[in-house]
């Protein structure tokens, strides 16, 4: 080739994109293709495109593009859609290929794009009994960006006054306290959905998903999403999404032109799910029960998605491998884990496994009960037949055991009762264990404003066997209960013109800096405590509201004493526990730094914990 | 042979036999034989006699006998003791064979007897789901033989002013009013132990074993519990027989002269059980809190048996076996079942059934929770390798939910909740269902002396999943709390004296007699009700305190509509049920009789139950 040729080729390359873009952009007809767009060198090998637009099912699609093949078009029962059932070959190279919709002598053409898979270092790392969880509600975090608080195409606009209404919290306020909650010591975050809610009110919690692949223009863009997972990598640290197969918002814009009747579970009149997840594993549930929670609707916001529509299911595992793919993600919390279909959400658990293996997925699973909690979590497959291949569980049932023990006259007992249950479940070790979360009145205003017992609260959850997960903002003893918008407050500090600044020591009260401090040391601790990354529990029936574990491997070994009782012990007997600290001699207290020469008795003050970590 | 030999050779052998008889009587350095008899033709071919006697050890044991070989002789810690190894080959013939004893030119002769198996009619039945099972405590149902009231061969005399004292209550009088029983319509009678119970005080209960093999001399004898279990079948009913593997009585003959020191389990000082059974499947547990559980002593007047210890384990097996094939039992209950040793448990339950197959075993399992009685009812293995093999669990769960749905205020979804927990089982149909026994407070005390709620109690126990069981005495409003002897109070008229019989309903008063008249006809309509006894379960999700649920086969169903509440309601609504009545149109309340000729709506009072059996 010549040298003079290439500026002209140039030319000609830039001139057949701005015609394809025009044509691309003239398609008035095409409103919707969904995933927007995907990667070559998936291990699925099939691509499912939703394509929306007006009589789209007239037209006849033609796709050339080496290793892309139509498997099927598949009409739905609203001549708007079609489903385009593509192969992927294994070999077929990233780029833009060319959808021709043909009708008559009518052409229109769409540019689909074919992305690179980015190797990732870090990717499938996985969520584990290492790490800690941070849950932050993206609107009441901080406000990074004033300019979108209230955006064009959303229709709820910021009113801070309202504590159901948008905060303007957002991803560039989390990327700009990235560094306060490095020093807290957490290594995991995990957001509430920061997907479009676009609704007229209380559509800062995130739940009422309206686009499926956008950032809400007032947290950022999917690009800052983006961003903020490839900071936490830099830093160490990993990020879960928080997903919602369940329902979308009453504002997707799907709700004016659905594909079938059947996309959603509909009902000739409003008709709402009952609640109760027990059914989902109840053995003899009726047919109506089951079908009332798993096809009623969770609010009359939350339109019910039909997972048993194959297309539908299609699309939301998609969905699903697509945020993974394209951020970059360690995990993904799952919310009302068991109100949908629950085949299609073991199939869900498995297409996610398949492309990532090892892939961390937390379900929310909200059960007063181990037993039926352990439906979910057994990864052997349970006397139905049902395996859900979920590999971690919200551990509601440890999280009451939690609040029964630490609050008001709170027996320990109910805690190691709890635990002694854990032989039901396939790998407790990777439950999700919290004191706190979104959905449940403030961990230190349930506890009575109790420093001393949050403290051991977090003792506990930080110790004990499991991944643990902490509230934004507990560590700075926020105490309101519901209703949500209320107990889901504005961290301190994080608007311009706040009378106060909670993510610097200055800006907290005594109170908080004692406990802010309390927890950091444990976390910053617990970043390097093989003992509680991947130690066995031994723990010891309580006596006298004192509760004794161990946490150990065949090296490393760390005792915790929680002393739940108002009663000061002068000198604790630590004979007992002998079979579990034999071969060591003496211990270091993880908080103070105080160094215990001798493991025979101990002092112990009332409502107090200590971490040791045992030496030879 | 000429006629007139026969008298010889009759006159020989009766001196032969008074001989030996005389033979055997003069070992008086042999103290114990256990079992003191056996049969040929048993499946274990296996036989240990543990055979007690002064410096026994010091002999040399022939046995000449077609089929019966010594496998081995083995020597105690103690030498007054000698496990006789036997195997009773599958074709030997009944008899009996000569033991020798020899040392030096000394030489004891005893005679063991082996008995032919008698061919039951109905062996192996088992229990289950057709049955109702009544508990009776023996010394306080009735006195049917006052000479025996006080015996020679035993300590505590009769003292009915003593509510822990023996009462008189015997075998005898359970015969005697074998008609009341049947009246009521229960199909099993379980009776608290009947064995030997010989100490100084509080011996009534039974639980305080001081021979296994020997029925209490203040109850009658063997011969006598023989004949109830025989007049049982004769009536077509059946008898589950009260074992305890974990300890005996501190009056045990052995008491003054162990086997060895491991025969028990000993501690250095008294040392208590932690009575904590959730240790026993606690994937957490330390290993001196399981020794605790399993090794500590219940009381100490119940030495703990340790059944790691193989001729202690083999002499308990064999004890069960025995009482089975003596008196041809249906069922055994066994007493503190995850106390002992778990293994042993489960190797005694294996030998049962290779013996017995489908023999019905009720563990006492007294678990809180259903996670946690799981691991014992578990057809299946756990996943810790262990399975018990039992086929029925005592539903402590389930009878804590019955306490709190019928209690003040009480919400019958506690009873919902906690059936659908039931996946968790191997079999939950097998489950022992009860609303009381002999170690709670009497349920019509517990639900505040109110007649209403006790009547629901007895029909969710009778018409549920599971294998119901009712306490001698709930049926007249027996009303006590503990202590135990209290609760366990006589049955008026069952001494001679008594003011007044209420085994006859002009003894009983009116709301006695309303109580005792509604249990029975359930009771009997049960007998023959195929739903109950078979069906499976569907039930709803209760509603304002209202439980419906349906027990159906293909081609018998029944309904059960439980108002827990404190409103009439007129017309209670059974379209929601339509999909578990569907082919049915009509119903007849089992109770009143009465007819309902359509199923749309239907009028249901307060605190009532409606059983309606459905007709196509």
């Amino acid at each position: 080739m010549q040298k003079k040729t290439l500026p002209l080729i140039i030319i000609c390359v830039i001139f057949l994109g701005l015609f394809l873009n025009a044509q691309q952009n003239d398609n008035k007809i095409l409103k919707h293709v969904e995933p927007p767009f995907w990667w070559v060198g998936m291990k699925n090998t099939q691509l499912q495109l939703l394509v929306h637009g007006d009589k789209i099912s007239d037209y006849k699609i033609e796709i050339s593009y080496p290793g892309v093949e139509v498997i099927s078009t598949n009409k739905a029962e609203n001549p708007n859609y079609i489903f385009l059932n593509l192969k992927i070959s294994e070999n077929t190279k990233p780029g833009m290929f060319r959808v021709s919709f043909i009708k008559g002598s009518k052409k229109m053409e769409y540019q689909y794009s074919l992305k690179p898979r980015v190797k990732r270092e870090n990717q499938g790392q996985g969520v584990d009994g290492s790490d800690v969880i941070y849950l932050i509600t993206p609107d009441r975090f901080a406000n990074g960006d004033t300019s979108n608080d209230s955006t064009d195409d959303t229709i709820e606009k910021v009113d801070r006054k309202n504590h159901d209404g948008r905060h303007g919290g957002d991803i560039k306020g989390i990327l700009d306290h990235f560094d306060y909650i490095k020093e807290y010591g957490v290594t995991t975050l995990w957001l509430n959905p920061f997907q479009e809610n676009d609704q007229p009110a209380y559509s800062y919690h995130g739940y009422g998903i309206s686009d499926f692949y956008k950032t809400d223009s007032r947290f950022g863009t999917n690009e800052d999403f983006k961003t903020l997972v490839d900071k936490s990598h830099q830093n160490g640290m990993k990020v879960i999404m928080d997903q919602v197969f369940n329902h979308c918002g009453a504002g997707h814009w799907w709700m004016n032109d659905l594909p079938s009747k059947d996309w959603l579970n509909q009902w000739e009149s409003y008709t709402s799910t009952n609640f109760a997840t027990i059914i989902a594993s109840d053995p003899y549930a009726s047919r109506s029960d089951y079908d009332l929670l798993t096809k009623g609707w969770f609010d009359k916001n939350l339109p019910d998605l039909n997972l048993e529509n194959k297309y539908m299911e299609t699309y939301m595992i998609q969905n699903s491998i697509w945020w993974v793919e394209y951020a970059g993600l360690d995990g993904i919390r799952m919310d009302t884990y068991p109100y949908p279909d629950q085949n299609a959400m073991s199939n869900w658990m498995q297409a996610l496994t398949n492309e990532y293996p090892g892939f961390y997925m937390v379900a929310e699973t909200w059960a007063s009960r181990t037993s039926y909690l352990s439906y979910w979590n057994n990864e052997n497959t349970n006397r139905n037949g049902y395996t859900s291949y979920v590999n971690s569980v919200s551990d509601y049932p440890l999280y009451f055991a939690i609040l029964e023990s630490f609050g008001k006259e709170g027996d320990i007992y109910k805690l190691y009762e709890t635990l002694a249950e854990d032989f039901v479940y396939g790998n407790a070790y990777n439950n999700k264990v919290f004191n706190g979360n979104h959905d449940q009145g403030r961990i230190f205003g349930i506890l009575g404003e109790n420093v001393e017992k949050l403290k051991l609260s977090m003792v506990f959850t930080l110790t004990t066997r499991g991944i643990p997960q902490l509230y934004y903002g507990d560590e700075i003893l926020m105490k309101k209960d519901k209703p949500d918008g209320q107990l889901r407050e504005d961290f301190p500090g994080g608007w311009e013109g706040d009378t106060r600044n909670a993510f610097t020591a200055s800006g907290r009260t005594d109170k908080e800096n004692e406990v802010f401090n309390y927890v950091k040391t444990i976390l910053n601790w617990r970043k390097n405590a093989k003992s509680i990354h991947q130690g066995k529990l031994t723990h010891y029936k309580p006596d006298h509201n004192v509760y004794v574990y161990f946490r150990h491997t065949d090296n490393e070994n760390t005792m915790v004493i929680i002393n739940n009782s108002d009663k000061n012990i002068q000198t604790f007997d630590l004979t007992r526990y002998y079979e579990s600290f034999k071969g060591y001699s003496k211990g270091i207290d993880i908080i103070t730094g105080n160094n215990y020469e001798t493991l025979d008795t101990i002092a112990i003050g009332k409502n107090t914990a200590l971490i040791l970590d045992l030496k030879k």
